[in-house]
């Protein structure tokens, strides 16, 4: 098996999953958003860089995704998978995990 | 990826979440309403200022939210995600997790 | 925003949920009835003041509450929500928590 | 409101619960039944007094009771609600938690 | 009430549940069979002295019983209530929790 | 209740239960695999003896089972029932808990 | 039972099972992607060497893989089981415990 060469483009998420490139802190408090640290689930600013085929139904068909390439959306920071790539960090996660699209 | 620029009219909740606007402690017991600090699930009360589409049923159509903007909602104080925005506090929901309107 | 003024008649319960006025301790034993203090869910007595639209179903309608305004219930007391109104007290609960009419 | 005057015969259960007159321990081992006392759950004998119009199907039709007013009953004894009425000691709980009918 | 006379005939097991008299050690050993002391599920032997109706399907039909009176069986050791009747050992139990019919 | 014989071929699983002899572990490593002891669920390899009729659908149909008589199979080491039968160690378990054939 | 002889080629993984070789941790960072070692769950990219027949469906009809064989997967570390099989390793796990095919 040759080495694994991995960029954006070539990350596919299967399902219903959403690659999505994290924000920086500076970006998430520019627009005056201010994610307080609390005991309940915290939020996060990310891009959508890559989103899955949508979620299987029973019949075989899939549910459209909610959200495209390009969307800002908030989702909760401890869901999903964390990944490093060419220096800039990503997180892997279901649809379920975005709580709002914040364009 | 410029800077996010945050304010309540960008933030588009996804399926049956809520954003809502979180209401001051005089405002709670202006109408005499008096929310006991017991074991159980603490209420709070706020203002409906984002809407998400609905819920969406597994023949991809959508339940109409039960709430609508302006609506004054009772909800559990310890559901869903905090958010200060330009100096005021917000939640994001779920539709199940707010138990009556108190218009 | 303005201050809310709640009263019995402004909660309108939303689902399956149904706001009750708590009974009080003196009520529950006239009738000779005796709830233990068991390890076991303790009940409660209370009228229904207010009763949401029912739960909904898949399908987009609803299943007709079991119980109606004026209705004196037994449910278990730690269901639901504790709310102070006017010197009275009352609980927010879903009606699956309501155990019997004891009218 | 009026004080709550509860006897056996106003005591409606909701949906698929049943109320049950707890048999004493003499009646018990009458029949020549020992009840033991391990760590599995603890059977009770006891008698309906009152029956639920049955579970609720998602089309709104409800499930005929399998037990009916006057059947003896054998439940587990952690199941449900204690109620004691007219020094007589109750039970309210769901038709699941019958195991057997012991007439 | 009048006393229960209690019998193995007149215990009618309620939905899948199924009426077990307990094989004693004995028998269990009789045919070479050993049942492992792990910390795994302990099966043990029995014999079905009742059958309830089936477990019922939500269009309210009933799912044939697999097992019927008569048949030797295995099953979970600590599943069901444990029953003593004239001095016989008898475990009441859902068919989920039998194994295999061992005849 | 004469004494239980039981032999290999006595033995009928229930449902979705499938009885199988456990492999000893010279013949695990014959073929070159390892199965290493790490925190995750550890793998074992059996022969398939009996099976049952398959797991019951809602409409009474069952489903046909994945493994067959003298299948070779991998399965979790922690599922299922431990049973020795003349001197061989067998295991019971559900047809969820074969990983994989290894013919 | 003859001795079994296990190669890749011989483990057929049933249902929505994945049989995936791991690549190596050169492999892995090779493409420049990095993977965390944070609280959240732990990727691991590997490549599939065989797929089972899919997820069935209730009506007896299976979902065909998202994956086929000779795809590079990124998946839950801690997922599946893992085998030794000539020196190589290898995982079993259920399709929805890869996160992105990333070829």
């Amino acid at each position: 098996m040759a080495a694994v060469s991995l960029s954006v483009s070539t990350v596919k998420p299967l399902g219903d999953r959403v690659f999505i490139k994290v924000s920086e802190s500076e970006e998430k408090t520019a627009g005056g958003i201010l994610l307080p640290d609390t005991a309940k689930e915290k939020p996060q600013v990310g891009e959508v860089v890559q989103v899955g085929p949508g979620k299987r139904n029973d019949d075989g068909s899939r549910q459209a995704p909610e959200v495209g390439v390009g969307d800002k959306v908030l989702y909760s920071k401890y869901a999903g998978t964390d990944i490093k790539l060419g220096g800039d960090e990503f997180v892997l996660l279901t649809e379920k995990d975005i709580l709002a699209i914040v364009n």
